[in-house]
């Protein structure tokens, strides 16, 4: 086993980078080397940021990347910042320039071969070149509509169908998944803002469908389809960050179709929205495979994506370091899984 | 992709054996290069010990290991025998010398380290010295106690326990099941054949606890336990290999517990027998962990054994072709998936 912990510098401490700051933390055989932000956040505690003690620990002051990221001083970064490739590409470019792994939250880095092949491209070649390897990967995508659903099928001597449906209560999330949603506006303004182009709902389909589609040897022959309807309330709903009120729109109803020569193949049914329970709904995550033989799982309630985001990116840490420089994704790696040990008894020699 | 078709030779015509060379029959870009069994079965068509046609198909006979296996001749064996990993070790060792990669159904190679300790080193010691890669697969262990276990637990932070229960219906196995389940005897019988060692029940607890265990960084602290006890049956049920009077044996509840500092962590249950309906049970395959956060997953009915194994040992093919050299197993390998499209783009450079 090698002495030396391995070593983190957190890129980001929103929500998400906070959640994976306070899990390195409470881990073994790993530290946190260095934490980035932007503007006035610089030259703070890193403790500042986080809902944990500093403890008797070493304190950390957070910098800017530049000052943070050197060759030599890290093993990986994760970079927590973003949701699309092209906003995140040149944190990642910086990073493995630096001969540096990386692993990232952006829901597109799931399979950025999906709508990014250019920069998937690139970030391999970049990869390979400083002999390192990149990452994208978190709950969705990267588990529970994707790798999951592939997982299951290796059980399968044929697959005719998939189906993968994910249920869930958006109350814990923040204002910014709030608007991402459109919880709580009005059925006329969410379609307004549908028909602009300016409200995302859930960001991953084109990669868990791709994902799918790669792995199982599936050519997809059209586009694929997305569809973002209103989920109206027909009762008031409340949740920390949004009011809904009847007839106003509680969340988003996410919807993404896959074909293979034209016959719908992969479907994927996100309905997101707050306090579904209000109106009789139940979380859970769905994932029903039509072939030889069918497969029907649940997971009730849903696994919570907050903190399988964290858990997933932190948990794989060891299988990035150790894979073939490169860019890869969730279906050329090892299977995550939880890290209860010394996270160095991970790292291959 | 490469110009080739994957070549295969199936060692063992058997329910398991049969099953795979028909489903790689089914599948592009693949082709079965030889077929060995022992014997009077030696010389014969192939197709005499499979439940479809020829067809237009070229012919391929049986013949004895020695006359089918050589060097340079096929990409991989999949050798469908045993149960045991010291049963299969020999024929495991000759395919390996004969630099060609090997996939074991044996249940006890689905993590060989458990119970074989020596031989799995000396078996990673031979596929190293020949540049190729041997793995053990199949539904259970391979996938649905152990591999899908952990793969969940990649969503956690933390996690405290795991239960993993399998309820599944024996009825469409063979006469070999039903002796190894102790299906139609009477109790006394059962537990006789208990006390001397002589029921099988499931074969793979040590190696699913183990494989969770070292994944996840667990140390066991006390020898694997596990439990035989009679599923006796209040009515008469009938399999077409088996007829259980009531009062008599349906079928063995096999029970398995992995202890960490002396607290059980790990806890598979699975009780197998013919026709559970009649008495209520459903099957269905049960994942609990308690942790940050719970998962609990369902997949009813059970995914089936018999096809579960076929699938999961052909699906695993180009992983293992691709693998660096070595003993694999599932959690050091990417993720199993049904082959729906032409095997040789699976295969790397």
């Amino acid at each position: 086993m090698r002495k030396e912990n391995v070593k983190v510098i957190v890129w980001g401490l929103g929500s998400m980078g906070k959640g994976i700051a306070e899990m390195l933390l409470n881990k073994k055989g790993v530290e946190i080397v260095g934490a980035v932000v932007r503007g006035d956040k610089i030259g703070k505690s890193m403790y500042d940021f986080l809902d944990m003690e500093r403890g008797d620990r070493e304190d950390l002051l957070t910098g800017s990347y530049e000052d943070v990221i050197k060759e030599g001083v890290a093993d990986i970064v994760v970079i927590a910042t973003d949701s699309f490739t092209r906003d995140s590409f040149d944190k990642m470019k910086y990073c493995l320039e630096r001969k540096i792994n990386v692993v990232s939250t952006a829901e597109e880095m799931a399979y950025p071969q999906a709508q990014e092949p250019e920069l998937a491209k690139e970030l391999d070649k970049i990869a390979k070149e400083n002999g390192v390897t990149v990452l994208g990967t978190g709950i969705n995508p990267g588990l529970i509509m994707d790798l999951l659903v592939i997982t299951l099928t290796g059980a399968c001597i044929d697959v005719e169908s998939i189906k993968a449906e994910r249920i869930n209560n958006l109350s814990p999330f923040g204002p910014a998944v709030m608007h991402g949603q459109g919880v709580g506006i009005t059925v006329e303004e969410f379609n307004k803002r549908v028909a602009e182009n300016n409200l995302a709902g859930h960001v991953g389909f084109p990669e868990s469908i791709t994902m799918i589609a790669d792995a199982l040897g599936w050519k997809l022959s059209d586009e694929i389809e997305l569809h973002r309807a209103p989920i109206v309330s027909s009762v008031y709903r409340k949740a920390p960050y949004a009011e809904v009120q009847p007839g106003d729109v509680a969340g988003c109803n996410m919807k993404g179709f896959g074909y293979v020569d034209g016959e719908l193949k992969i479907e994927m049914l996100h309905p997101q929205q707050v306090e579904p329970q209000l109106e009789g709904g139940t979380t859970g995550d769905y994932i029903t495979i039509k072939g030889t033989p069918n497969v029907n799982m649940q997971i009730t309630p849903e696994v919570p994506g907050g903190i399988g985001t964290i858990a997933m990116t932190v948990n794989m840490i060891p299988n990035v370091i150790n894979a073939r420089p490169g860019l890869k994704t969730m279906i050329d790696l090892p299977v995550p899984r939880a890290i209860m040990g010394d996270m160095r008894e991970l790292i291959e020699d």
